[in-house]
């Protein structure tokens, strides 16, 4: 049975901590973006793409299911009807690879991790979905693996970098400037946003009036 | 021929971004955790460790150099009288285990590179060292990725959350205190450092007096 590849997206004033450096159209623009390349990365990794909106949006290349309500509360309700495996991913990794799903596919376990910075879950993989429960937010990835050990079920976890980067600071954005492959550098260039090297630290700038040249 | 590990490694007044939370000697003590935790983690992958030091220190299970320079002078003078593969990796990744570091001896290409946070390069084997330059500091990541391909080296990329993990600020405890199985998580457990959760958001805080507990 195919994997299906499920992708919450909140369409509706993404992104807050962006705010900093992006106008609410610039952020949408950006988050769409992101989740574009999410899913281009899901579909090559062979899973079926599946977005949790929570209004409708139009999407070529994803099945778009709208679900109001918490984030554990709709994951939890998926996994309870779910027969086959479900790969939970967020919409903000914008340096998912097809390659670094698979990685999450090829792993061993009943439940694959994949953290992110802070003690997040940027990645899950569920092989027998109504045995397990979502716990997102907070230290959702300690969290996740306690759930999986009290219920019998064996975690592992994916080493990637790339999907450990969610995005979320304009600090953030450095990593998409310098690992990014997809549409979300794409639109932060167009956009004029460049890297910058001070005193040997790395940040952003942006030349707003280069954004015709 | 088997691989040598390069550790370069400052032991005096080491970590200072980590002074808001840690005295100095606690910083020179984490510090030397962290180098230990790296040093078993190349030990592990079958590689030699040697640390580079700026001044003389014992080490029970690497060997030990004292070199007085810049890094990349030390380095590049290395690469140009070494006949073997070199594996640089930073004193500062206590994530870093048996395993990831084999991942990097594994990669195909000339010159593997392990991208850190911020455009920095956390690791780097380079296979025939007097082809190759090292360029540490900035945007390190892209600048080794450049000098590869203007020699006609193969660069590639190992992807990473463990070797991206550089400690260098108090937030960055978080990673060590969730993700670390070594020393360095010890380390800071008996100084009294736990993860604290508010707000969603995971931090760290530290028990002064619970230190004899």
């Amino acid at each position: 049975m195919r994997t299906r590849a499920v992708i919450p997206f909140k369409p509706d004033n993404p992104k807050t901590r962006l705010a900093p450096v992006m106008d609410p159209a610039e952020r949408s623009t950006f988050a769409r973006a992101m989740l574009d390349d999410v899913v281009e990365a899901v579909r090559r990794a062979g899973t079926d793409p599946l977005i949790l909106a929570t209004r409708p949006i139009d999407h070529p290349d994803a099945a778009v299911e709208v679900r109001d309500g918490g984030l554990n509360e709709v994951l939890n309700d998926l996994f309870g009807k779910s027969s086959g495996p479900v790969l939970v991913i967020m919409a903000d990794l914008p340096l998912a690879t097809g390659e670094s799903v698979e990685r999450i596919c090829a792993a061993t376990g009943d439940v694959v991790l994949v953290p992110g910075r802070g003690g997040g879950t940027n990645a899950i993989l569920v092989r027998d979905p109504p045995r397990f429960r979502a716990d997102f937010y907070g230290a959702s990835f300690l969290d996740h693996l306690r759930i999986a050990e009290e219920r019998g079920l064996e975690g592992t976890v994916v080493d990637s970098f790339l999907l450990s980067t969610d995005i979320d600071e304009p600090g953030d954005l450095v990593e998409v400037l310098i690992h990014g492959r997809g549409r979300s550098r794409s639109v932060l260039e167009s956009s004029g946003f460049a890297l910058s090297v001070a005193k040997g630290r790395v940040g952003i700038q942006r030349h707003p009036h280069e954004e015709a040249l």
